[in-house]
Parts: structure tokens; sequence; C-alpha cells
């Protein structure tokens, strides 16, 4: 295993899971979902020991209604103690708006491809490096950044995304803000458990000066723990996950969303590795995730922690 | 990684992948499947490319009517060209049988936990250890020897089993037959990839002088791809694998089945390993599986391969 360094602040046997589902997860979700519910769920993923979420996305309100309730949202999150809560924020208009709304720690996403980042914040992609840099200029002392790098590993309409084009991307963002998180994305689920260690091991020997990495995968492929655990091989410590593996696309069976926090919380715990979230509580709100309208879920560990130990005598069992 | 060793007549980026979906898959279905049906599926399984296989059992009809066919399935399978079908024998009565019916490759089971023993088989382990002895015995010269050690890892009775029991029971199966091929099995899925990476480590350590390690491994908790990964990262390169991650129980909903074949295929064949094995083909066989009645299936890349890339313009992707 190749365990370079740590970040600050955590032992050798610890992890950070960041909870997007409520952005990630909640966009994918058609009906929408009252701001209330939403703080609910929030709340109950606080209770159950979550301390860094993406709590929403300041974003077009055409484009995603889901997620018109930035604001509140935002607001609402500002009372649970110890939660570090992050919000998207694709361009300065929408960082604007974030910071307005008292944001202190921003996510921004831009993609390797170009042609994946005008489907989704519809300009280039040095256009939005650009975009960094002036949300960068923009932030009150304090404010966190978190780099979002899209189709790190496989495009949707590009295909397999070489290591170079991805490197060269990080090293011009790396001139504009080093003291961010950098979070490579798999963003179409389609990453394999090689490539995820060979892309952060060449990362990270590379840019020494990045304070921190997390790794944002999806477990369309069924690859999701796979390329997490692959990741954490290669020294990330940091890992994005849905409760519920929320997530998915309302066009497409089979397109689902984030690898489930439930199962990567049951395989870095069984590993001994701590995450601080109780998987009893976390579970019981993905048992109320799932019953959300319209929420396509993914995910084992909530299934198979509600079903009863099966081998009947007489099977034979391998 | 470490990689010790391979098998022989493997290059360094290939894995033999074993179905077992006729058998583990087949005897968790509840209605009976006509042994037309089976050896329709086989035959497909066998054009995609899969030439190693546990075709079915010889155990108790009383106790697992589903594989009453055993005899008729393995006359079936010699027609196969090139394929290596392998036959599950709880005990020294039923290897008679599966020798008697003209069986050449022979897998054992036995299982680390007494109580999972006697409940799978009837029988203390060491009164199981004397099976496989007998068994040995009967072996015309050319028969070949599987040894699956279940609850290798996790026991559904008495939970985590330790590794020194592992190697304890493996040391005894070594003094009867070395030239065996060894699989540990994963039998409740909630094995981790620190856990497989580290009993095949010491496994292959301790005992260079056995032939083979397989790793058979459930989905249970979604972690069938992690930790067959992790296995190959510790030299393993043969897999237990079920199309369309066949299996589960019919009394338990979430007690899922066998890491899905295709599954695995995607997973090294994305990672440049190659399997033999035409996912295209494969996957169209899964999905035939998944209409047979009773079926309980598991698995990803099946769903994946036939949604359409989802990205509508607009959504925020990471």
């Amino acid at each position: 295993m190749h365990v370079h360094h740590q970040s600050p602040g955590q032992s050798a046997d610890s992890v950070t899971i960041i909870e997007v589902g409520p952005r990630d997860g909640f966009q994918s979700v058609g009906p929408y979902i009252p701001v209330e519910t939403k703080l609910d769920v929030i709340g109950a993923l606080h209770a159950a020991g979550v301390r860094r979420m993406e709590a929403t996305s300041f974003v077009s309100q055409a484009a995603l209604p889901q997620l018109a309730d930035a604001e509140q949202v935002l607001a609402g999150v500002g009372a649970l103690r110890g939660l570090d809560a992050q919000v998207l924020v694709p361009t300065v208009r929408h960082a604007e708006r974030a910071l307005a709304a008292g944001a202190d720690h921003l996510s921004f996403v831009l993609s390797v491809s170009e042609r994946h980042n005008y489907g989704n914040v519809r300009r280039g992609t040095l256009a939005s490096v650009n975009d960094l840099m002036q949300i960068v200029a923009l932030m009150p002392c304090g404010t966190r950044m978190r780099v979002n790098v899209a189709t790190a590993f496989d495009c949707p309409h590009e295909g397999r995304v070489e290591a170079g084009a991805v490197l060269a991307l990080v090293e011009r963002l790396a001139l504009v803000i080093h003291d961010a998180e950098f979070a490579l994305c798999d963003t179409t689920g389609r990453a394999n458990p090689a490539q995820v260690a060979a892309l952060f091991q060449a990362a990270r020997d590379r840019f020494p000066q990045i304070a921190g990495w997390a790794f944002h995968g999806h477990d369309t492929f069924g690859l999701g723990a796979a390329n997490v655990w692959s990741a954490w091989q290669a020294g990330v410590r940091c890992f994005d996950a849905a409760v519920a593996g929320l997530g998915g696309c309302p066009y497409a069976p089979g397109a689902t969303g984030n690898v489930a926090t439930e199962d990567l919380v049951w395989m870095f715990e069984q590993a001994g590795i701590r995450t601080g979230i109780d998987l009893g509580r976390l579970a019981a709100v993905a048992r109320d995730v799932v019953a959300l309208p319209g929420a396509q879920t993914g995910g084992r560990v909530r299934d198979a922690l509600a079903a009863r130990a099966c081998l009947p005598a007489g099977t034979v069992a391998a």
C-alpha cells in the first residue's frame, strides 16, 4: 500500500466522509423536496455524526428548481454545531450569491473535458479557471475553497480522460489557489481501481503544495467502494458519498448515483478505519431518504443490515 | 501492490474467472429450472468465453431438489470444448456419485466455523477433513481438486473469523492434499478489503507449496468488487463470480448473492487485465438469467451498460 502522508488533524486510521446527498443527491430528485424535509435529513445526518457536508448548490433556479432554496438551506444548517457545510458554486455570479448568504466554504466545479464543461456550466474549461480566479478574489479572509475536477477519469461524451490532461488542469488551478482541497471526480462511475490509484499517486507526487485531496465517486458500474478503497491506498483521506446512494437520473435506469455513505462507513469501520459516523443511525436516515418521492437510490449495506442472517440448514454454502 | 507469483499459464495481466452461477446461483432459486434451460445458460456462458465453471453440485436431493439433475448437467457440459467444469461435493458419498458420473474436477467444501460446518454438511470440521482424505484416496489419476474454505473471514453464527483459525485449518488440509486449488470464501459478504489482502498474504507466505489460490466473495455489503480487487493486489488470480450476481436467499431480502461476473469482467478489463470473456455477450446472458422465475440477482454493470449516458445540459454534475 502506498500511504504518502496524512491530512492535518487525521490519524492514520481515520477518514473524513463528505456527505453530498443534499446537493448531488437532491438535485437529481424530480418532485420538489420541501426545505423543512431537507433540513430534517441534514439534521439527522449531523446527529449520526456527519461533520462535513455539501449542503446545497447556488445555481440557476431555472436549471435546477430543486435547489432554488439554497439560501434557506444554508441558513438552516448554520444551527448545527461543528458542521462544516460547503456549497457548490459553478460561476462567479452564484459565488456572489453564496457569499452574500453567508457561505464560508465554497465548492467550485469545472471539468477536464471541454464538452462536459460546456454542457455543465455553459462555458469552456479555461473560462471556468478564470471564474475561479475571480471567485478567489471575492472570498473574505477565512473562506475556504474546495475545487471539484469533474470528468477526471472519464467523460460521458469523450470516454476515457488521460491523466496528463487532468494534471495539466490541476497545474493551472494550483496557480490560482493552492490552499484549497482538490477533489478528483469520477463523474460517470467508469473509473477503475488501477486508474484511481495511479492518478492520485501522480497528482500527490506532482503537487505537494496542494493542501488536501478528495475523491468523488459514483457506483454506476459497481466500483464505487473499490475505487474509494484504491484512493485510500493512494493516500486520500476525504471521500464524497451520498446517503442511500442518492443520485442517478430520472431518464436513465441504471445510471445510479454517488457511492452510498452507509456503504463507505461500513467498509472503513469494518477495516478498522474510523469515520466518526454511527452506522445504525445513518442507515435509519438512509431508509427515510429512500422513501422520498422520486428518490433514486443505491448501495447495499442498508438492506443487508435489515435482512436477517440467512443460511438455512442443509444449504450447501461457500 | 503485493504480487508474489502467478499461477501457471497466466500472464501478469490476466485473471481466471470461475463462473459459479450454475451451482451457487441456481441452488438459491426456488422453482425448478429445467435441465435444458440450465444447459442453455451454461452454453451461452461458454460462448461468451467462460472456460472455468462450477457446473453443479452433487448433494442430497432432499436438501437441494434444484440440483437433483447433477448427472444430467455434468453429462451436458461435456460437449463444451475447452470448458473446465468442476462440481461441488460436500461428502464422500456425493464424491463417489460425482466420480461415477465422470467428474474430473471436484470442488470440496468445509467451513472454518464448526457451527457453520454442522449447518452446512451436518458434521464437524475435522470430520470434513477426514472426508477430504477419503475422497482424495478415491480420485483416479488426473482428477483435480479445489478446496473451498468457507467462513474464512466471517461466520453468520460466530461473527468475525480469526486468520489464525483459517491458517490452522489450511495447514491440516495441505497435509491431505497440496496440489489442489484453495479458495478462501467470504461466505457472508462481510469481509473487508484490508482483511482479504492480509489473509491471502499470510496464506501465500505460509504455504508456498499450495498450487493455487482463489477468492470466493459475495456482494451482500457492497464490497464484492473491492474485496476481489484487494485479493488481486495480494496476488490472487482466480475469482469466483455468478452471472447476474445470482444467489441470495428467498427468505431474506438484501442477502444478495455472489459478486456478479459481469461486474468483475468490467472491472478487470477496464483496468487492462484480461479475462477472456466478452462483456457484451455475458451481459446478454445475464439479462436472460434475470428473467428466470425466482432468480434473485445483483450487480451494477448489466443495467449501467443498458442505460444511456445521462447528463442533461444544465445539470451541475461532479
